[in-house]
Formats: C-alpha cells, structure tokens, sequence
C-alpha cells in the first residue's frame, strides 16, 4: 500500500488550515570554517519563537546526496515522490514562462541556432542572441507558422530559448531531440520512439520545415533545434490524495505551474512577500492548504550573495507574524532545497524545516531556527515527501490505522 | 531481497533472552506549553538506569503521521511491516474477546439492529443495549442457530456488538458489509466479491435469516447486521523467520491474539504486572523471546487521565527489577502507539524507546527515559519493524552478511 493510498484511505475533512511556506533554496553553509550560515546569521526573532514553541528537524528533498532542481524539490514537499513523479524538460521550461501545460499538450524547449548554407549547425546557441531579438523572432514565428490538426503557442524565454507548445488529440511525447550536440552536424529530424508520438514527430518536422523557411533571412539565428519533448505527467491532485483545497500563492511562473500540477488553485499574488500575505488573509476560508513560495532566498544564494540572502531571510522573517495572527492549525516552513550563497548554485544539503501545530507538537529544545539547531531537533531528518502526511496528522485530518 | 529473507539467511542459534516490554500507547504530551510529558513527569529511577546504560531513540509505529491501531502497532514491534501485513477487522474484534481465528475460520464483526415491519433498519445499534441483553441475546442465537457445513462460534463484544466466526473449508472472506449505513434503509444481502468467497456468503446469509426468525418478537435488538469479513492473514511465525521460540505474557485478549497470529505461545498471565513478572521467570528457561504486554498507559491516556497515566507508568517502573534479575541479554522498553491523555486517542507521535543489552549497546548521554531525551538519543528515529533485526543483532543472532 503507498503513502497515497493510505491518505485516500485514512483521511478525514475538517475545518483546519495548514500553511507550506517554502523559502526557495533556504539551506546554506558559512563562508568561513566555523562560522554561521546564512539562516543562523540573520536576526528571526519570529521564525525562533516558532521554532521554540514548534518542532524542527532536517528536509531531505530527495535523496541523500541529491541535489534537486525546483521541480522535484517542490515535488516533495507537495507529499509526491520526486522520484516516482518526473516532469519532462519541456514541461518545466513552459511552466518557468507560464505557459500552461494540460493533458492534452506536448511541451517542447526550443534553441535558437545558425545553420550554414549545407544545414549545418554552425552555432548552437546563435550567438546567445539578446531576449529582445528572440521575442522578435518568436513574434515572427507566431505570425506564419500554420500547421494543421493541433494548436501551435511559441513562447519566447531567455537569450536563444523558447517553448512551443502543440496541443490537440493523440500527442506523445516520446520524441528525440533534434540537437546534434556539436557543431558542423546537420541537425536532426523530430524521431518518434513509440507509435504514440508518431503523430507529434511529424507535426514537429513540420514545424521545423516552417521554421526553417520563415527564418532563413535572419542571422545569426536562422533555424531553431527542439529537446525535451514532455507531456503533463499523470499525477494525482492534491484534493484527491489529501482531501485538501489547496492553493498557491506564489509571485515566479514556475511554482505557480508546480501548484497547477498537483491542482492547486493558483492565485495572483501581487509582487512582494507582503503583497502575498495580503492574500493569505483574504483567502483564509476559502482553502485548507496555503502555499507561499518565496524566491530570494535562492536567487540570493545563486548569486553567491551571503549578506543579500541574510537579508531577505530577515525580510521573510518579519512578515511571519501575519501568518500567525490567522491562527493556523499547522505552520511548515522549510525550503525546496539548500541553495549555499558559498557554492552559487542548488546544494543537496538537507534543508531546515519548522514545524508548528500548537494542539500537537512536543516542543524540542530549539530556541533559533537554524541549520545546526535543525540537524539537533525533535523531528530528526525526514523525506520532504513525508512532511505532508505529518501535516495532515497535525491538522487532525488522519484517522487512526487500523483496529 | 526482505529483511525477512535476510534474517531467515543470516539468524543463528544461542541461548541469549530477549524480553520486549511493551507499554500500550506510552509516548505522551504535555498538558501546557513547555511543560513535560506523562513519561518525563513519572519517577522511574529502574527504567532511567536502562536508559543511562544503554540507548534511547524514538520508534516511528507504521509511517511519519500514522497513528496505529493495536493491530499494525504490535505488528511492527513483532518485525513486521503493518502496511504489508493487515489484519481484517472481524479478525482483531475476535482476538479483542478472546475468539480464536485459524485458518479455516472467517470472523465476522455483527450488530445487534431494530427493524420495523417491513424489515428496514430504523435502529443501526438497536438502541445501545446493554451488554448484558447482549449476551442474553448471543446465548438465544448459539442455542438455536444451525448451519449445515460449518462450525458456528458467536460470541458478545459489548452493548451491541458481537462477533460471529465460521470455521470451515472453502471459506472466503471478500464478502460485503450487510450494514446499509443508514436508517431507513434495507439491510444489504451478505453478497461475495470473488469465487471463493460464494460459500461464505451463503452461509451469512442462511445465518442471518435464522437469526431474524430467531430474534424477531425481541426489542429493540429484532436483528443483526454483519460486517468486516476477515481471514487470518496468512504471516510467517516469529520462529520461521527469527528462529526464536516467543512467548506471550499478557493480560487482554487483544493482544494475546495478536501475539498467537506471529505464532507465540499464549501463557496465561494473572492479573496484574507482578503476576506477569511471576510467569516471565517460571518460563525463563523455556523460550528465547519474551512479549510482555502492559495495557494501563494506553487506557488511562484513552480516559484524558494525565496523573494517573503518571501513576501507572511508575507502577510498570517498581516491576522492572524483576526483569533485569533474569539478566536478559537484550531488553526492549517501548509502546506500539502514543496515546497523549491531552488527545484521548492513540497519536501519531513516535514512540520513546529503550534498547538494552550490556553486551553491545554503546551508551548515549541519556540519563531519563522519556520523550525529549529519546528524540536526542543515539538509536535516532528508527520505525517499529526495525527493532527485531536490532534485538536479533544485540542478542548475537545474526551471522555477518556477505563476506
């Protein structure tokens, strides 16, 4: 028996509200031997009175060792097993501009590139031509491509990137990239790996063909290579495995399209930390479960900014009291992983989480939420995956196994 | 390969005593923020000197969240994985009276109900009858039932409650509840869900029907409902798998139940813990495992009792000398559940636990048995099927694995 099946089997609605708040990429290191972290360097005197009143403990987000992008990591601490639930490239890159992806839609990353008079690939990334010039150029492809029996959408991203999305009926995803990875190649044709994604393989070499014909005057980018090809994954919504109306609050494209995915209902949240406690409070009876994404505590720490993400941590900190003046059943904040100014990029060290139920937890000793004070507290290290179940156990939405 | 399969390869054979000493339900709360548990309250000078010899963790029941019925609870003490292994509830309402359940019975859950004229339920419990009526009732229907083909055993549970159990071949027991689950309403026809279970079904209801002829000038219980078809499940015995001849010292039917479907031998107990002591040491030399089952800690957390929760805690304390004069080679001390006297209900909270055995143990810096000194004690969180392979282990059962 999984771990869904058992909260399909044991839950039990009522009236309490759970808030997931996730600082996005939380965990960190110190720069010097023997210093503090980031966490433990900021002042959060809301946040520790939480942890002295709560529980904490350590996150793993995936595995020992793992260190997850955003998908997994939210993933997780949504209860769904990272390794289990895997979302195609594709998907994520639409999601990342807020292009919705259903059940009836291929997602596809695209790349700019610049092929030479034979069709050979001459730059892979076209030179990492500026977004103005790839938004003029989607803009461009919008306006000609014309392919029958789906629905084309081209969603410029980044530099040289961009998503197409085809939606319509019998449309798999197991496609071959058409990048040929090095230079001097002719790339290669759209190739279908199943019967089912023969229909998505031609519709994608028409495209191509199309591409191909609108782009030939322009330069550098003249072509354009397709990776990642991804459907929507099969996942059960949150409200079918826990029973919860869910939401998410969150400000970056990306989580709103993670949240979608387990179907929570996404709400616009405004632009800051405030502006979405703000929405918390004018929500509160409509959903059970609350998810606040913020961001900066990772861009932070990608940027390799030590006193940038103590500050934001500390500007997370003093909006935390408007979480409790709604009196919450359950407060989780944990991130989706470590993301150490030191190392500028997403770690696999274990994440801190704080849990607070005032009805059910037993207070640990820890009196300041930190990675240290974590790795000591009373929930030991867990599974992100294994935080929701403790949160519908808290909330007092479980029923007891068993006689 | 199972941990089973591996203890099946690895075990080996001496004459070390293991003694588990389960306290229903222990882990506990406390009443007021910051203050202690029921375990941390009580004075227990014999169990805090385990505790400060050997090790002290928390044990997880079933999963993070889950809050176990005795069933699974104990079943994960015995090493067995509780989401593998389910015990139908006809079967654990059986154990619960002292019914036995071989493997040619089906035990069967029943509900005195009130019909009306036109034989729809106006009554799902017949008015709560007392227990007495109760078996009042159970001495007409066993006096007057006759089934062709099968053994007939009913027995009365409480208020209105009983359990009916058939023995026989060819009994399946994927038959539908009979129970309509509202008033006014028909009772259900005792329908099988497979081949196997045809028979079964015929013979409910040829029960049931006599049982209306034999019940109907009777008020308010003029009829039964029956529910929870249940087989013994089919489970490898402690023996097969640890090699160990186990018994069982307990006072409630329950749980010498439970210990009889892992194959220990039942002894019976007397009344009280110091009776459970007497037998532990008059079978000393006769078994290699020893259950010893305390019900208290769980039936006065049931009851919102915190002192005397307290009370019975130190009662189990006084006893525990008696153990540590037979010089066990490994004692365990923990519960199958929480039960907090704040929640009046078995918890999801994981459970102190206390692993002994002066050969092996490397000693934390616990100095108390209890909740917060568990949580920071060496063994960790470990879950509940865990603890066998460690008694095993501590106990000089194991060869080394691999070479």
């Amino acid at each position: 028996m999984t771990m869904h099946d058992l909260m399909k089997q044991l839950r039990e609605a009522n009236s309490s509200k759970i808030v997931l708040l996730v600082a996005d990429g939380l965990g960190g290191l110190p720069i010097e031997p023997g210093g503090k972290t980031e966490l433990e360097t900021a002042k959060t005197p809301n946040l520790d009175a939480f942890a002295t009143e709560g529980t904490v403990g350590l996150s793993i987000p995936v595995a020992r060792g793992i260190a997850p992008g955003s998908g997994p990591g939210h993933l997780g601490l949504f209860g769904y097993d990272p390794l289990e639930h895997q979302i195609g490239r594709g998907v994520l890159e639409a999601l990342g501009v807020g292009v919705e992806v259903g059940p009836r839609d291929v997602a596809i990353r695209g790349n700019f590139c610049t092929i030479d008079a034979e069709g050979k690939v001459t730059d892979r990334r076209a030179g990492r031509i500026a977004t103005e010039v790839c938004e003029k150029l989607v803009a461009k492809l919008r306006s000609k491509v014309k392919i029958e029996g789906v629905e084309t959408l081209i969603e410029p991203v980044r530099e040289y990137r961009l998503v197409v999305r085809f939606r319509g009926d019998g449309l798999g995803d197991c496609v071959c990239d058409t990048d040929p990875l090095s230079t001097g190649l002719h790339t290669l044709e759209p190739k279908a790996g199943d019967e089912a994604s023969a229909k998505t393989a031609r519709i994608a070499a028409e495209f191509l063909r199309q591409a191909k014909e609108i782009l030939k005057d322009e330069h550098p980018a003249n072509y354009l290579m397709m990776r990642g090809f991804a459907k929507f994954p099969k996942i059960e919504t949150m409200e079918e495995v826990y029973g919860l109306r869910a939401c998410a609050i969150a400000v970056y494209p990306m989580y709103r399209g993670l949240a979608k995915l387990v179907g929570m209902t996404v709400i616009e949240p405004g632009k800051t930390i405030a502006d979405q406690m703000e929405v918390l409070k004018a929500n509160w009876n409509l959903y059970d479960f609350f998810f606040i994404h913020y961001k900066y505590t990772d861009s932070t720490g990608e940027d390799g900014n030590f006193s940038k993400k103590v500050e934001v941590i500390e500007a997370l900190d003093a909006e935390v009291p408007k979480i409790r003046a709604l009196n919450p059943d359950v407060l989780i904040v944990t991130g989706d992983h470590s993301t150490p100014s030191r190392l500028k990029a997403h770690s696999f060290h274990p994440v801190p989480l704080l849990f607070w139920a005032p009805k059910t937890t037993l207070a640990d000793e820890a009196t300041k939420f930190g990675e240290r004070p974590c790795g000591r507290g009373g929930l030991g290290q867990i599974f992100a995956k294994e935080i929701m179940p403790l949160a519908m156990a808290h909330a007092g939405r479980l029923q007891k196994f068993g006689a």
